[in-house]
């Protein structure tokens, strides 16, 4: 039979303990949430919602068609100058997933000829990326500028260097200001995806890059998720007004793409205000994080200290740590459960998200429901 | 400067006459759509955009996850089980976009050691598919069942022939029972992309495969978008229940993408049961495109006959597409132009789309400003 083979693979990851199966849940769950990405806690904010609905209703259900034929609103363009000012770039661009936005951005910038350097931890859609664009690949140890310096050294030729800016798995921050340094030193572009940073890190969630000084730097693109602190769904590119026009007349994942829903880019426009006008939302998210990991810490737990809003906690195996965050689940506790193959180096993990609206309450009952359930 | 190299690709653009720009649109145009794939008319639709609107109340503006994380709410669930009965299927996945589903569908449908014998005609999103799958793609000519039966016969083990069911470019339908047959002889499964097919092909919009009879085979697996018929945005795939959890499990832009938001999801929905309730729409989508092609047809343009709800009229050149279609524009009238790159044929066209709600006077108006516009 034509998809016969899939049997043999589902019952390989039978015998690894490796099966995934979707649980939805209900509209009020009654789950404690450490596992979204929703830092700023903003997904159900009435504000955020209601910018959702009023933009369906005046725009419609969908963008209608692709951003270069019907698909941009005045609504878009509202988003991509407001996300662009907010962040401190020339301009922006916003595509249908933070997915989409970083195959844009990598394909685009690594043009055959080209060289990309990618750190070893970055997201799948940044090595999903670098393995549709043109231009040679090489990776390079995690975290590691002097890696970067010793792949550009010889290239000659546009070259990019591609990281992310927090990595979502361990919340690790990448070595930024060292990061643009190698880079400068041979004229080699820097793109860095902030989906973890934005709302999280910088001046008021202005994100990774504008805390690092490179904002609106012209050697320097940002992606970034309407996702996660924003609430919302998509991804932007950020960078100088010549890059963004590139990627409008050489992006893939744009021209051939349905425009991102009026509704998602309402949504991402109302938190994006309300984080203007409430920015210590982002330093309560770093704050929640911390002390979730000095708790979990002090409670003889492994885990990594973050960098933004992300704690990682260190499971045995796979198995244990299905099993860890089933009893979470089980004690009224949604914790993110990482295994092979989502994690770079096969380590399994729960996976913690600080959100900025927890309450102390809730950070201590997390810990001891954790505690209590570990292996 | 790192992205200097990209003014000279510019000033190449330029000079040939190519380059692209965004138009943001207001809320309400005052021009008639011909450009849009907005098929049904739903998109602003009451009952869609009221579906947007009360999911984003109840669910959030955003999924705030990955679908095997936080992102799967019940409403994802019955809009796949809806979405999967409507057509004929035993089960159906959703994605964020058509893009994602058609990168997931071709990447995990040919591994490593399969053949992926790919239409030359197929849409970029099933061409990226290919490129980042690790099995062989072997390219065959456009439409060509015995190509395909070529290509499949000296090969061992896994194959997957992929096409669009309905060619966005030209509007003009696979060969499908035919591609199913040649299949059949090889025991290799068939994935078609049904982008331009749902809604508007099939009894009461029920899609290519489903007027096929293909609906439901163990060897057939489907994409779909929710962003044209359907007005909202977002994908799917349709198939065997063993294709869908394979999905699940192995699918990077699943895995690794936040979920569908809420809004979508609902709108999608909505428009899905106001389909099922109204079947005349479908057949009235094709009845324009038919009226269109034979008017546009009767004033001496070249314009391909339409097997579904895209018709094709054939530029000179780019420049007089480009020129043809903001002369329409200025009378008025909003038509689709497509131009290399978007083009595999390098041939330039206006490319309209049939609506089932346009008038017959609209209709007219349309077929005489095209008309009066000619290069």
């Amino acid at each position: 039979m034509a998809f016969g083979w899939i049997d043999e693979q589902a019952e390989l990851r039978r015998r690894a303990g490796l099966v995934r199966t979707l649980r939805p849940r209900p509209a009020d769950s009654p789950l404690l949430d450490l596992a979204s990405n929703d830092y700023l806690g903003l997904a159900r904010h009435p504000e955020v919602t209601a910018g959702a609905a009023e933009a369906a209703r005046s725009w419609g259900g969908g963008a209608t068609g692709s951003r270069l034929v019907t698909g941009t609103t005045e609504l878009h363009g509202e988003l991509e100058r407001e996300l662009a000012a907010f962040c401190g770039f020339e301009a922006a661009l916003v595509f249908s997933s933070g997915y989409a936005a970083n195959l844009a951005a990598v394909t685009t910038l690594g043009p055959h000829g080209s060289l990309i350097v990618s750190d070893a931890g970055n997201h799948a859609s940044l090595i999903d990326g670098c393995r549709l664009a043109r231009g040679v690949t090489q990776v390079v140890g995690h975290a590691h500028p002097d890696g970067v310096r010793k792949a550009l050294g010889p290239h000659e030729g546009p070259a990019v260097v591609v990281s992310d800016t927090v990595f979502s798995v361990d919340g690790d921050a990448a070595p930024l200001t060292a990061l643009a340094e190698a880079c400068r030193e041979h004229g080699a572009g820097l793109l860095v995806d902030d989906a973890h940073g934005l709302g999280v890190l910088g001046d008021g969630g202005r994100g990774a890059p504008y805390g690092a000084g490179l904002a609106g730097a012209d050697d320097v693109v940002v992606t970034v998720t309407l996702s996660k602190s924003l609430g919302s769904q998509g991804g932007a590119v950020l960078g100088p007004r010549r890059v963004i026009d590139h990627l409008v007349n050489a992006a893939r994942t744009f021209i051939f793409d349905t425009g991102l829903a009026p509704a998602a880019a309402g949504a991402a426009l109302a938190a994006l205000r309300l984080l203007r006008r409430e920015p210590g939302r982002a330093a309560r998210a770093r704050a929640v994080a911390a002390e979730l990991h000095a708790r979990l810490t002090a409670a003889g737990l492994e885990a990594v200290r973050p960098d933004a809003a992300v704690v990682s906690v260190r499971a045995p195996s796979p198995e244990e740590a299905v099993r860890w965050a089933a009893d979470c689940r089980t004690a009224g506790l949604a914790v993110g459960c990482f295994r092979p193959p989502s994690v770079p180096d096969g380590v399994s993990r729960l996976r913690l998200t600080a959100r900025a609206d927890l309450s102390g309450a809730e950070i201590e009952r997390a810990v001891q429901v954790i505690g209590a359930a570990r292996p």
